[in-house]
C-alpha cells in the first residue's frame, strides 16, 4: 500500500474488459457467467412458484438474492461460510444490495405470486464483485423472465428498464472508474453506483473510511459511474440479444 | 400507505427535536441517550486495552460498533436476536456503517493500541435509528476519549473532526429532512448521509426501491442533509460542553 | 472482596429507593421502567392473539418472558448475546423464573387463547436484576391486561393477586434485605424470594455456594424478604393507580 | 391429571428404592449408575489437569457439570439436543444447579489447579432426575478424588462433607417426599432441596406455578426433605465403602 | 502404536462375546442394550404416526436413525455435542449409515405412513460402535414392529430379512474379525460390512488411510465378515425369541 | 423412475467424456476444473504453513478437504448451506471421504509441518460429484506440491502414487460404469471406488438401499471400476504433463 497505485493499462475512465456468457449453467431458469477483468461471477435466477409468507395473497411477486465466494476466489483462502456456520456481515450487506437493486426495476404485480431467487457466486475476485453481481444478475433475471413469458406464465415483461452497477473511487487523488482489487484497497474513497438505463440512481453507496469527499467530488464520481454503466448496459443488451433469436 | 403522507408539524427542511443526555449510564467510559423525536437510542463507548488480532503490533487503535433494538422498541414486537441465535442482515449492515463512520474521524495512530467498542441500543424506534446512533455515538466516543486524555493514557485528541448523520428522502414528491417512521415507510427514495463538520461526506447510502432518482435530485437531498447535519453538530457541541467544565 | 462489606447508607432491613415509571415505552401494550437503587430495567408486556402450539384449542392463555442486558449495563462490557449467537445459561434461568412467577398469579382460563410476552431489558445493573424484573414485569402485565379489559377483549381480570420479588442474603454474618452488587458478590448465601400479596411463596431460590445455611437461617431471611416485598407491592399499587384515573 | 393422584406403594415420607452402582463405566475417573425408582442416571467425573481461563494462576480448582437425557428416556421421544443444535433452558438450569451443589462441598484450594467435569446422563426418567444427578454425582466426584489422592496428586481430601438432593412437594394437599413423574406433574408445589450431611442447605428451589405455599408449608417440606436426604447420604456411604477396601 | 498388536484372547476369526438385552428401556416401543465385548450401546425404536414432508401422501413409511456417545464413553472425555451446538461429521456419517442399513430390509409400503426413529447411544466405546448399533437397532426395530402388528396397526411384517454388521480389518498383516479399539487404531485397513441373513451386502465401507488393499484382500475380509455376521444373526434371533412367548 | 433406464450413448463399461483444466483459478497454489460429462467441479489446493493443533510438533503434514455445491448446480435449487447455517450430513460425509482418499497417497512426513486444504465446489451436478472431486483434487494437490518443490520448501515428492475415483452400479440388472444422475437415481446398488495407480483400493463404499448385492456382484463392479479408474489416471497424467514443461 506504500507505493502509489498508478493505473497502467487502462484510462481512468475506462472499465475493464467485460464478457457475459448467457445460459452458463444447464439447470437454472436464467444464468450467466460475468467476467469483469479478473473478477468472475456465476449469476443464476431460479423461479419458485410461491412467495414468502409476508406477501401471500397480494398478487405480488418477489425477487431476492444470495451471494457467496468460493473459498479460493481470493489471494489467501477465505473460510467457507457453510463451515463457519454463518454468513458474514459483508455477505449479508451485499446480498441485500443485489436484491434491492433488482426489485427496483421489477413491476412485482406483473410477476404474479412467484419468487425469483438470484444466486451470485464469485469464482475469482479482483475487486467489484458486488457490482459485477448486479450487472450479471440482471441478465440472468431477464433470461428467467423470458422463459416465463415463453411458457405463457406471465403476460407482460415485468422489467421496467435495465439496471447495472459499477464502482468508482479516488485513488491518489485521481478519480477512477471500475476499481480492481489493488485500486480498491489503496483507495481514498469508494462509491458503488447502481443505475438504470434512463440514468436514474437505484443505489449509491459511498464510503470514505480513508478520506472523506465533498459533494462536488461525489458528483465527479457519479458522472464517471454513469459513463461506465452505459457501457455495461450495452454488454447486457448484446448478451440478451444473442439468446433472443 | 394509501393516504398521501403530508408532514404536518415540521417544515420539510426541519429536523425533529433533539435531546442528547451525556453520561447516561454509570459504568461506560462514554455514554449518551439521544432522542430524535420519538426515536431514542442509548449509545455507549467502552475502552478495551487491546486490539483485534489483525492489528496487533502496529501501534494503531480500533473503533467498532454493535447495534441492537429492544424487542418492543417497535410497533409490533420484534423477535429478540439473542433468542433467534443470530443478528439479522439489517443489524449487521447498520453496525458496520456506524463503525466505518466513526473510524473516518479518528486518527488511529493517536489512539494507541486500544479499542473503543460502541454499542447503540434502540429503546424506541420511530425512523432514523441508524443516523441517530451515529450522531449519539460520536458524543459517547468523544466522552470516552476525554477520559483517556484526562488519565494521561493518550496525549493528543485522536478525533479529527465531528461527525453526524441524518436521513433525507422524497415523500410524495417532496424532499424531506429527517424522516420519521411513517415518512420512511411511505418514501419514494431514502438517503442516509454521514457528514463531518467541514461538510465532507463520510458515507452516503441512497436506496430507491420505490422510485429511482436522478443525480440532480440526489444533490437536492444532499443539500438538505448538510443543513440538518449542521444543527446536529451544534447539539453534539452543547452536550460535550455541558460536561467539560 | 477482602474488605468486609458493611452496609452504610441503609438499614439491613431496608430496601433501596424504588421508582416505577408506568407506560415508559410508547408502543408496548404495557411497559414500565423500574429503578431499584442503581439497577434499572425496562419491562414490557406484548399481547399476541395466539398461543404456543402445545396449548392450542384448550381455551387457555400463556405468559412467558425474555430477559437481556445491555452490553454496558455492567462495570466491564459483557458480550452481546445476539452477537455470541446464544443466550447464556444464566439468561435462560432468569427468564424461565420470570415467566413462572407471573403465570403463578394468572388465571389462564380468563386470559383466553392469547399470549402475553414479557421482555425485561436491564439498562444498568447493580444487583437484583432478576427480582427487579419480576416486580416491574408484574406492573407491565397488569397494564397490558387493563388494556384488554378496556377493549372488551377479556371480561374479567385474570390476575389473582399481586406478585413481587426481592433478594436476601447473609453478608459477613448479617442478614441483609435487597442486596446490591457489591453485597451480592461478597455474599455468604443468597436467596431470591418471589411472593404474593397474601404472603404466599411463588418461588424461593436459595444458593449457598459460599456458605451453607440452616433451616433457621433460611426462615430469618424469608421474614426479611416478606417485609421488603410488602413495600414493593405498595410501589406497584401506586404506579398502577397513577394510570387508573 | 383429572384423577386425584394418591401414592399407593409408598408412605408419603418414604423415598423410592435406591441403588448406586459405583465404577459403572470403565473409562471415567469416577462413575456411578444411580437408580431412584424408575429414574436411572449415569454420573461420571472426569479429571482434567487445567482450569478455565478465569481461574488460571490462582491455585484453585474447579468443578462443573453437564446434563443430558437420552431421547427415549421419556414417555414420548424428546428431540436430541445435539441435533437441535442447542441445549434447552431446562438443561442449562439443571447443569448449573449440579455444578453449584458440588462446588459448595469442595475446598477448591485443596483440589489444586485442576478441573473435575461431571456428566449426568439420564437413561430413563421418572421424575427427580436433577436430584438423582446430584446425589449420584457426589459419589462419582468422591471416587475421582480418591483416585487423585491414591496417585499422590492431591494431599488432602478437598471434600468438606457429603451432599445429596431430593424433591418434596404438595400433591392434592398432602406433603410427599421424592416425587415420581406422575406426582410431579400433578403437583401443587415442588421444592428441590440440596443438603449436606450436617443438615445445612446448599440450594433450595421451590416453585409454585400451580399453587403457592406459605412459609409454614415450606418448613414442613424442608423437614421432609431433611429426612429423605439422611437416607440418601447412607446410600452414598455404602456405595463408597464398597469400593474402599 | 509402536508395539505390534497381537490379539491374545480371541482367534482372528472370532467375534467378541455378545449380549443383547431386549426391552432395556421402559418407554420405547422397541429397545435393546447390546454389548459386544466392552462396547455397550442402547438402541431404541420410537414409532411416530407421521412421515417427513417429502413422503407425505405416498403410503410409504420411513426409518431413520440418530447416534450419540456419552461424553465419558471413551478413554478421554469427548466434548458433548449438545454443548458444542452441532453433531460432528463422524456422527452424521454413522447415523446415515444406520438409517440406510435398516431401510434396506424394510418394505416401506407395508409399514404405512408412519416413521420409526432409531436412537443409538453409546454408553462405553471399545471399537465397533457403528456396527454394534446396526446389529442392536435391528432388534429394537423388530420389537417395535411386533408391537404395531400386535396392536393391529400393520397387517404384515414389513421386515424382509434380518440385517447385522461387523468390522473386519488387517492388523500387522493378519485379517481380523470384529476389531476392538486398540486393533482398530493400529489397523492397516478397516472394512465395515452390513449384511443380510441371505448373505447379501447392504453396505460395505472400506477405508485404507494407513495401507491400501487389493481386491483379493477385500474378498478375504468379506468372507471373514460373512462368518461373523452369521453369529450375530443368531444372537438377534435368540433375543427376539426370548420376547416372543 | 418407472421407465427402465437404458444407457444409450455409452457402453456399460465406458466412462463419460473427461476434461481436466489445470490452473483454472489464478490465486490457488493448485487448481483444476474437472468435467465428467455434465458434472463440473472446481478443485483447489491451498497451502498453509501450519497444521491443526493435534499434529503440532510431530513433523507431519496434513491434507483435508471441504466440499460444496452451488445452489443452482442441481435441477431444482438447493438451499445454500451458508444460509442454512450448517453443512448437511451428506456434505460432511463427502468431504471426509475426499480427505481420507488423498491422505492415503501422501507421505505426511515428507510434506513437513504444513497443511494442504482441498476445496471441491460443484458448479453443475449430473451424478458422480464426489468421485469427480477426488479425481480432480488429486491433480490440484499435485500441482500445489509441485509448487512447493519448485520453491525448495519440500525436498521430495510426498505423493506415493496417483489416486482416482469412479462410481459403479447395477441399473436394471446391468452393471454400469460411471453413473450419471438419472442412472444413479434409478440404481439398484451404487458403489464408489477410490483406487490407486497400482490397483489398490483406498476406499470402497457400497450402498444397496434399493437392492442388496452378493459378494460376486461386488467383484464384478470392482473390476468395472478398476477399468474406469485406469482411464481417469491417464487423464490426470495428461493434465499434469501439460503443466510440467
Amino acid at each position: 500500500m506504500n507505493e502509489p497505485i498508478i493505473r497502467q493499462h487502462r484510462q481512468p475512465n475506462q472499465i475493464r474488459p467485460i464478457t457475459i456468457t448467457p445460459n452458463y449453467l444447464p439447470h437454472a431458469e436464467g444464468s450467466v457467467l460475468i467476467e469483469c477483468g479478473n473478477t468472475r461471477v456465476i449469476c443464476t435466477a431460479s423461479v419458485e412458484e410461491n412467495v414468502p409468507g409476508f406477501l401471500r395473497g397480494q398478487g405480488l411477486g418477489w425477487v431476492t438474492a444470495e451471494y457467496g465466494m468460493l473459498p479460493r476466489s481470493t489471494g489467501s483462502r477465505m473460510r467457507r461460510e457453510a463451515a463457519a456456520g454463518k454468513q458474514s456481515g459483508r455477505t449479508q450487506e451485499i446480498q441485500r444490495l443485489i436484491g434491492r437493486s433488482l426489485r427496483a426495476v421489477v413491476d412485482r404485480s406483473k410477476l404474479g405470486e412467484r419468487q425469483i431467487l438470484i444466486d451470485c457466486d464469485v469464482i475469482t475476485a479482483d475487486g467489484g464483485t458486488r457490482t459485477a453481481s448486479i450487472t450479471g444478475a440482471f441478465v440472468a433475471l431477464q433470461l428467467a423472465i423470458n422463459g416465463l413469458i415463453k411458457q405463457g406464465l406471465i403476460a407482460e415483461n415485468p422489467i421496467t428498464e435495465q439496471v447495472a452497477a459499477v464502482s468508482v473511487g479516488v485513488v491518489n487523488g485521481v478519480a477512477l472508474l471500475d476499481l480492481d482489487y489493488p485500486e480498491d484497497s489503496g483507495c481514498d474513497s469508494d462509491v458503488n453506483v447502481v443505475m438504470t438505463a434512463s440514468g436514474k440512481i437505484v443505489e449509491v453507496q459511498g464510503t470514505a473510511e480513508g478520506a472523506t469527499f465533498s459533494i462536488d467530488e461525489l458528483n465527479t464520481l457519479l458522472k464517471l459511474a454513469e459513463h461506465g454503466i452505459k457501457e455495461l448496459l450495452d454488454h447486457q443488451q448484446h448478451a440478451l440479444q444473442s439468446q433472443a433469436a
